[in-house]
């Protein structure tokens, strides 16, 4: 069994980058310039874009945090968008979910230059992945997908169950195993909250990729031997023998599963940690791109 | 067996359309207006064209054929599909395919704007669709959805194989029967060339969606009994017994997999006739919508 290790594939893509930063550097080029948009002082939000704003610091990227508070306009913000899109010298943005609730999140999405939108959340981005045109990939599946890549593990042919339909997870990996890629040429079937006997199916997957949110739902009798399992659940337990007063759970019971496995997701330390280094690569292929 | 009879549905639709499209004229409002971009004199596409532009006529929609010749240049076609993009009393275009080969069928494509986009095939309105926001959904998955709606065929849960995976087809309508909406809400399996062990997926399916472009590729010993089968294959092939000298063939050995169906798609009549009835309901909401 091998552990698909997303901390350290994380950390040698990032190293990747970091080099790719140095060559731009040696040869006068402007390097990726990477902003992330926050609105209010959300904990967890903070938490999320500082850490954003030190991975770009160290591949060497230029970062900028905006900031504005609680009570700014729908308005106001779209027209602070608008100013984004059109600074020439910023690469791509991210625009920190949640946001308040008067402001409605998806106009703000659909605002964003698709150029610019290193999240990957914009529909014509989301088009362009799916037609396999240059696109930026949302984070998550991104990620997937450079962790079998980057272990080799085989997907041409094979069968992949993706269980849960989200929008940023769910869906985009669905289409991303199904096409002629690296990681790709699966036979992918999306199962979700309403599929009818859900066991039968994941008893027949090669692979698996959980992203429903519910802690610890696969078990070692919902899989075949030498299965692969990429977990992408973080939910949090109440855990009186930790110290924070809660663990991180995943969608897979680790434990019996991990088995029963060829290759295995840890959480956490698995599909998470892959995220923050595939909005630094859509960042660098911004700079390319455009 | 019930035969989903497309011809039919398409009527039926085109009198919905033209019902519509009364009660705008009553109450003074401009009716839509589709045009179709047509280079060349392509026998086919100067048919399909022609049939389009009929259809508008009976539905009460105003039409135009704006025809270049066939050594047009890409820039001159991009200038006038800029033009269309911004002639206001135009609701919506296509171009027909194929182009000659010394224009960029993509980047024509690209240039078109995806508000006026009917026919579906810009990225963005791929993305709005997997996304569930407003769009144009491409005339053949659209015709499927509307079949299966319209005859009731139950898909909530059931297990639903897409064979093929194209871009206007395959793809799309993966995308579509999974989502929540009517037709929708099935575990669906993508599978295509790569695919290991076809046979053994097809049989567990409870809907099976053939677009591979192979005749009678689907024979009854790879469905179950109450199969639901949408046949989305037209191919022509040599027949002598027919006058044209050839007939054309969809991509299920119909004769025999229709005996243990429960609903299933003639070739012709099936899928294909819903294509131009789903065309012109993307140019009336491309109307309602702009």
């Amino acid at each position: 069994m091998v552990i698909l290790d997303g901390k350290g594939t994380s950390d040698q893509i990032k190293l990747e980058i970091r080099d790719e930063v140095n060559k731009m550097k040696l040869k006068g080029e402007r390097v990726p310039h990477l902003a992330a948009v926050l609105v209010g002082n959300d904990g967890a939000s903070l938490t999320y874009v500082g850490s954003k704003v030190r991975s770009c610091d160290y591949v060497g990227f230029k970062s900028s945090l905006i900031q504005f508070n609680n009570d700014i306009s729908e308005k106001k913000l779209l027209n602070e968008i608008k100013k984004l899109n059109h600074n020439p010298i910023l690469d791509g943005y991210i625009v920190q979910l949640p946001l308040p609730k008067h402001i409605n999140e998806q106009k703000i999405l659909l605002a964003i230059d698709p150029k610019k939108d290193v999240d990957g959340f914009h529909p014509e981005n989301f088009g362009r992945m799916a037609l396999q045109l240059n696109s930026y990939i949302p984070a998550t599946p991104f990620g997937i997908i450079q962790l079998l890549d980057r272990y080799k593990v085989p997907t041409s042919g094979k069968h992949c169950v993706v269980v849960g339909r989200s929008h940023i997870v769910g869906k985009p990996i669905s289409i991303l195993m199904s096409q002629k890629r690296p990681a790709g040429n699966a036979t992918v079937t999306l199962a979700h909250s309403r599929t009818e006997n859900l066991v039968a199916i994941t008893r027949q997957a090669d692979i698996i990729i959980m992203a429903l949110g519910i802690p610890e739902y696969l078990k070692a009798d919902m899989v075949k031997n030498d299965v692969t399992v990429i977990d992408v659940g973080i939910t949090r337990v109440p855990d009186k023998n930790n110290s924070k007063g809660y663990s991180i759970k995943g969608d897979v019971a680790y434990d019996e599963v991990s088995k029963k496995a060829s290759f295995i997701t840890p959480v956490p330390g698995g599909v998470g940690p892959m995220t923050i280094a595939m909005l630094l690569k859509n960042t660098l292929l911004a700079r390319q791109w455009n």
